[in-house]
């Protein structure tokens, strides 16, 4: 579920007492934190895993047109943010079903990708499809299998989606997949 | 900064405008969430990552004994809370900076260890130190170089540290590494 949640909501009150809270460096800390001005709790916030698949069935990959803001109408992997309590394996294994209504199996990590201005980082898993199941989830208006001739490269939701797709199919015809590692960085007025 | 910060702490009041919250399934979502009685905020908790890397100099681990809680005086490789608006790298790089005043290349990703009991995700890199010079950080009591025979196998602080240093000298030995996933799954009176 990648959804129009902003992924840094500035912090006006304490979660614990209620009060207001300050910005400030905590003794022994190095960075400004919002602490609590009455009890003094410091409240970290951390960046946010998105994780998902590359779901292959006989050479193709499984896509999702988004029902959903950002990126309504575009076409996506499988992916969402990674929940308290499960795994990456885990929560990629369940977007797949929660967006597409369709069964994987999970196998290696595929590609990493940082998104530092925006507080994420994507991990995302090679997959085979259990069956050629599948129809489009709550968040989804199509579901759909594209070979890499097929794949509607101009209306990807995500440059990190055509980032992993890209190599993904390269990777396919070698016949040899590694991990890859990318930073992706747009600033306002500097997209790139 | 591995510290003794709780990864989840139950949520009372609103961040956003200070009444208190209630836990209840918002619409289109199926989890229960914190959300504000009073502005409607739906108050969303994810896992963090724990960034780090294993050091290495001719054959040589870096590794640090703590100086803090948990696991104060044992011995653990620089990792900590990856901090918003950086990379996985860069987090993993200030770390070792942080903790044993060490400069590193990092490589590649070597392992993803999963630990969904307490929410955290830990990424740790191969790197190699830049030169022959560190020293303890703030949060570390000793660092030191240490080859295989002579790691403190039953002083290490987490068990994180020991699947990655077991994994890393045995695929330094046959010259070639692989990204590991792990998940370790500690659960209350059934640690194993």
């Amino acid at each position: 579920m990648l959804t129009e949640r902003h992924p840094v909501t500035p912090m006006k009150y304490c979660s614990q007492c209620g009060d207001p809270v300050r910005v400030s460096i905590p003794d022994g800390d190095n960075l400004p934190r919002y602490v609590c001005s009455s009890c003094d709790t410091i409240h970290y916030q951390n960046p946010r895993m998105v994780v998902g698949c590359v779901p292959e069935w006989q050479g193709q990959v499984l896509l999702c047109r988004r029902a959903i803001e950002p990126r309504h109408g575009y076409w996506t992997l499988p992916a969402g943010y990674l929940e308290n309590g499960e795994t990456t394996v885990e929560g990629a294994a369940r977007e797949t079903l929660e967006e597409a209504n369709a069964r994987v199996e999970i196998d290696d990590l595929y590609t990493m990708i940082n998104l530092p201005h925006i507080n994420q980082v994507y991990l995302l898993f090679r997959a085979r499809l259990l069956d050629d199941r599948f129809s489009p989830g709550e968040e989804s208006l199509e579901t759909q299998l594209f070979a890499e001739h097929e794949i509607p490269w101009q209306e990807l939701a995500f440059p990190t989606v055509g980032f992993t797709l890209e190599h993904y199919f390269s990777d396919l015809r070698r016949g040899h997949f590694e991990v890859r590692l990318k930073d992706m960085i747009f600033r306002r007025n500097n997209r790139k």
